[in-house]
């Protein structure tokens, strides 16, 4: 089966062209103005921008939580994925501390495979880093194709491990030639704030903002940022959302230091603002919390400094009936909400369309940088000769406006309920196949594959 | 004509893919495997890499100079520049103070036009900013395609513009959609230190070194970035060298700013250390200096960190003879070093072959960031659908030496004599037309075309 | 003819204690408790605050300016001193460019010899900085006892010097054994915004402060640090206002490097609201201008970081018409405002009864670090056995409220017109003689000596 | 009795005055020129420096340590302190983890208790901080004279707290109105690093130094000003010892916050050198550890910046036969060096009389800032009248040379031995007696008293 993209403007994290895309089996085979048809499907592109599929890096799909799970399957959540033009996500396998890798990763496989509709891999999140583990890392790297591993420095007691795991990790990480991320925002801090809002019955949504204030994740960024260059490991921060923690980044510069940064759809577009709202701030209890005006304009920034060079969503949806387990106490919320189907759609109407960055770097941080920095370039995260032919036709012109009532996220609210957006996701195409067409999702459940991933290297 | 490059690894700023690339007349129209050859004259490239032309931004080619003009005509210069994979320079024009920016327009025109072998275009230097320069700068923009204008913080009396003026043509640049780009460093203390060490009898190039300290630069970059910020119009400091200068560009990073840094393969590898050679010292002096080996490695990491943004040359040759007019006077030997041909090879067998930047980060700095800083973009810069067909065929495994027996340039030493290599140009394609084949160079004097550029934004 | 202060609270820069002292003649001989009478003059200080006559390094009295002079003589103005607690102000010889510092030296000597009330020293300004000038440094430094240089880098064509003069200077005023001071302001960038606001019809004084932004101070504060610092020349920064400029003394402070810094009363308390009032602006009108809330933060806060040394007043009064020559053009608005008088009570009340510092701080910044950084201590600065018998004695508690109403400055408006104070001053001793007692001063004009100052060092 | 101490040059934090001092009893009374001898034995001091009693806020006496005690009792090491001008040491009670302030501050108490010859305080150390020590602060603070809580960022298991702790004991300290002062250094970095090398069987003393990078003390420094930042509570950093954590308080200071830090006299004096020297080394070590040459001229330099306050010891000696303990394992060699006796004259020679200091720098970082910072003055850290008659006299010419062999430390080497100084205590009085006198003691065990210390605040 082939595909002839006829007279797109195709964009790439470098690239601005007018020009035809072939697609023989899953992969692209030829770019160039007036391709023969040759017995392919025509998809008429003129006037459409074509990107490489969107890359999600930081997901929770169907996440054990507290006798529940989050509520998008890797069913449903890759399939609103890919409605919204992301074609591979990253999910994060979660050790059980006392337990082996191993055994979290076949848990984890146990809901993934042959569930998903869209393309997957996995970050393997180390909680108990000890000898054992430490005779894992290389497994994980040689063998499974997973490549980063995950590390917390918040959530003692269930996901935290101190320094001198961390460093630990990052030597052997390091050797095996893989990279560290890490959720970094000082969990003891977080933890005295919570447990003192709580005893003076401060139990509002708000109180979970301010029991993780912007120096607790300055604070951790920047130690992390130490350990990093201490050992050489490659170094990786997810869901960065402020200017005190980029600020610590930026002086980590100076010692001629690169950590890589991500940050989240969320943190561009939203503010503090919502957690005055009652418990209605509940929809968007997720850590880091949401922070102020100012930290918008630093990220933005950022992007366009080349020191953020990815854009995710840490999404993780919960109905509102499990928000609601933490009505009379912020501390039981569960942590995250929904954005995997509008990451893709929100940057590009906010960023590209209202100026703040360009179409390139629109590509580079909405999926070249992590294929990049994860390990599948050039399978994913580019259009090139012999790339997965994983691409979205989105028509910049196009309003539309967010609604739960629309949305193919399994979550009964939108944590952007009512936005206006310019520019919608036409056509997505996975490996070869119309997988999206105008909001009609024709792959189904089995469809995505794992994507194992290669070494990293700290340059990108 | 047609051509049919066949089978090679193509490099451009993000992609890397085993492909044919056909060329149709002067630009690029497909790519992709397997492409028939219908016509075309067909180039083996396997095993060698591909690739955009390079681009250095930063070159001196017929300057004037004390009754003199630096030894590389427009003929020479680009000839020489094709031969090591330049296929595109930007020179400088420079305004005479007192005089209309039109006039030199016109001088530099009289000297270029028809003797370019490579294609080229022109940065403005404003060195007399007052109310009639300012009424030609949108001409400059919007007719010529000239949109960066260059400015010396150094050279009073001669090309210096005060803060004054500087300001007065950032906002005014601004306005018309233009860049400023800037010689930082501080002129006055520079001044105040050459006739000190004159005045004390130190006379050798050393002194050259030793008048013109780190700190005039780190100052002056703070400064410009400082103006760059309040006017918002967006910068770019050339030939940036050192660990002061980059940190304060670093700095200025957490205003949210960004401004585009250059520096030049000299100072990425040769260091202070040659000034101490006597008077043959006076092969490398240039402004500014040599630096520390610290310096390199801070530039490394700041092209690698995304804000080093371009590795140009500042090309000035002079002959020996030339050199010898400060035989008993450093302040009187001509400024500048030849580098216009070995730039693009040096930064691959230093950067790429020793590990210290990916392949695709060569192209970025060598050739895609210039283009898209200076509105040459897509034209110029990566091998893409519609592009001009500007091609290098590199062979990385063939090992050669440089030498000034052998070089292109006319200039009778090489600055990197003996110096070995891994990695060789072995083919340049110009618009089209095979330039350079095995070391021959079969385009004429004339072929060179002058480059109109468009306007710039402060992203890229 | 001798004096016994009685058990007053004796506060210096770093003691706290009640006892008696005993003047004899014009010093201090000795400080105990219980000291016997002996034939002195007994003054009751229980319940009192004993402080050293305060120290204002930074005055301008009778300095001529567009045909007038400003408004305060050495008579008015150090007797105004006196009233407010004030023994001692250090004013500044303004070089004409194109002649001598002696010729300077002798105009402002005419002016203040035999007239001064209270003691006063010279800061000489070099606003011309050649070889002629040069030779004149040591003559001061030896044998007028003026260590101290003044510079501006504001003020082009009247008063600055470039930064070739600067360094030029700063090496020689090194060798001999002086400090140079600065006006550090851009004063490029002033001029251009001054000169467009004016193009454009924007007259009013709120355009004066528009026209020096933090960035122009930030910049040259940067910008003179480093030329202190590669110099090695002892620095100090006159009138510091904002966060920029102190950031960069603290970055500064990362390389080693100590300057001092002084701030004056009017950037601790006002802020730029106060341009807001149409032409009444005009009162506070000076340079730097006032500036925002989060500077007076950082300025107190450099105090107790022992960061800001000195806190002075830039004092130079012009009364109302003649602010008034400025009605119709902020550019002719005489600068500077009227400060002499109060800001030893301003700084003990919002800085010492807020509890912003301690009394020992409120000494060294009001009085000590400005006799130490200018070489006049011990015989200033200080309550020491052999010391000047310059003391202050100030009722903690008793409220008062300023106004022109009841100043002895010679000006017809106060700057802090309804400010209501907690803690007076009583009584005022210079070198022995009770100089103000309750309001009313007993000294006569001429009774103020010039004041030899010593080399300085750049420690204290 | 009384003491007329005549004609000594009298240096205080702030004065520099040649003067007679009377002592009544234990506090001085007088200070004046020709004061009347009245009873009192004159002590001669023509030529003498005069300084109040020398004060070293960091001791260890007597401390219990892996079944011994470090060699020095509160006997012989406050005889030892006295010797060398040191009248008072604040000594560390250390609580055992599970059990109360109370029972440590008992067990302390036993062994310093009618034992010490010289005047002495206690810091409390709180190593496990939970809801039972929360409730004994204020006790400490109101009751008993102990005002300053230490804290361990390091020593996991034993002494270390981790930063809910550390929050969690700010507040409560913040609001009692004391002081935290901290060990910063990354314990659990450090405890990695000691067991990497121990695995690998690296375990001569370099690898104690090995183990401890200046990372690991740049980053807690960072994080403990960033916690005391936070919850607004005073802290102090005990022995800072390199630029990068010098550099983080410098960078703290640019949020308006100061963090007050001590450094130690090895740490100016001594570097990484020593470690060189196989098991010899044992003798320098200590956490941290002696650092680089840089961070000696950093030190010195924050000294003369006002961002160190107090130049301590840490002294915690260990015989020999104790060091040999680690003979074969690094990790075993007890922390600690012997310095309590010669701080004072080591910092009077290598820091005033090398210049690099003032006399008022020396007295304020020798003696001053600690007796205000930890609440004991102006009983303590000054010559003022009612102030404690503890003074000592100094010759500043006579030289000398450091041996184990005349040392009065119960110690069998010397850290310093065989260094020249230059400058000599002669004649020490502790409240109004004469505890040493030409190197003879004369008052006996038991004499020492402890000092109750009052609340503190953060501005000194």
């Amino acid at each position: 089966m082939s595909l002839l993209i006829k007279n797109g403007r195709i964009i790439t994290a470098s690239d601005d062209m007018v020009a035809d895309i072939r697609v023989d089996g899953e992969t692209i085979t030829a770019i160039g103005r007036n391709l023969p048809t040759d017995g392919a499907r025509v998809i008429d592109a003129e006037g459409l921008l074509v990107f490489p599929g969107g890359i999600d890096p930081h997901v929770h799909l169907d996440m054990p939580f507290m006798g529940t799970f989050s509520s998008d399957s890797y069913e449903t959540g890759t399939r609103a994925a890919l409605h919204g033009g992301t074609t591979t996500v990253i999910d994060f396998i979660l050790q059980k501390q006392g337990s082996s890798l191993k055994s979290a990763l076949e848990e984890w496989q146990s809901r993934a495979t042959g569930t998903a509709v869209g393309d997957y891999s996995f970050h393997m999140a180390v909680t108990d880093f000890n000898e054992e583990t430490k005779k894992e890392i290389s497994h994980f790297v040689e063998n499974e194709g997973i490549t980063s591993f995950k590390t917390f420095m918040a959530y003692k007691g269930a996901l935290m491990i101190d320094d001198r795991q961390m460093v630990g990790l990052m030597e052997e990480v390091k050797r095996c030639g893989g990279l560290v991320t890490v959720h970094a925002t000082n969990g003891d801090m977080i933890d005295y704030l919570v447990a003192k809002h709580r005893a003076e019955g401060k139990l509002a949504p708000l109180y979970h903002y301010l029991s993780q204030p912007e120096v607790t994740e300055a604070e951790a960024s920047e130690r992390f940022a130490s350990m990093s260059r201490y050992t050489g490991c490659p170094g990786y921060i997810v869901h960065l959302t402020c200017e005190g923690a980029l600020n610590a980044i930026r002086e980590a510069a100076k010692c001629n230091q690169h950590v890589f940064v991500e940050t989240c759809i969320q943190y561009l577009l939203l503010d503090a603002s919502l957690y005055e709202k009652d418990f209605e701030g509940a929809k968007w209890v997720m850590s880091p919390p949401l922070r102020e005006k100012k930290d918008q304009e630093t990220l933005w920034a950022g992007i366009n400094q080349g020191l953020v060079n990815v854009v995710a969503t840490d999404h993780c949806p919960f109905k509102w009936e499990q928000k609601l387990m933490g009505k009379e106490d912020f501390s039981k919320i569960p942590n995250g909400h929904p954005a995997i189907e509008h990451r893709f759609e929100l940057l590009f109407s906010e960023g590209v369309q209202q100026g703040r960055i360009t179409l390139n770097k629109f590509v580079e941080v909405a999926s070249t940088n992590a294929a990049k920095i994860f390990g599948m370039f050039p399978r994913k995260g580019t259009i090139g000769i012999g790339s997965d032919a994983d691409i979205v036709l989105l028509d910049p012109d196009e309003e539309h406006t967010i609604s739960a009532d629309r949305h193919n996220m399994n979550v009964d609210y939108s944590a952007y309920e009512g936005w206006k957006l310019k520019g919608k996701v036409k056509t997505v195409i996975l490996r070869g196949q119309v997988a999206v067409d105008n909001g009609t999702c024709s792959v189904q459940k089995g469809y995505g594959q794992f994507i194992k991933r290669n070494k990293v290297t700290d340059h990108i």
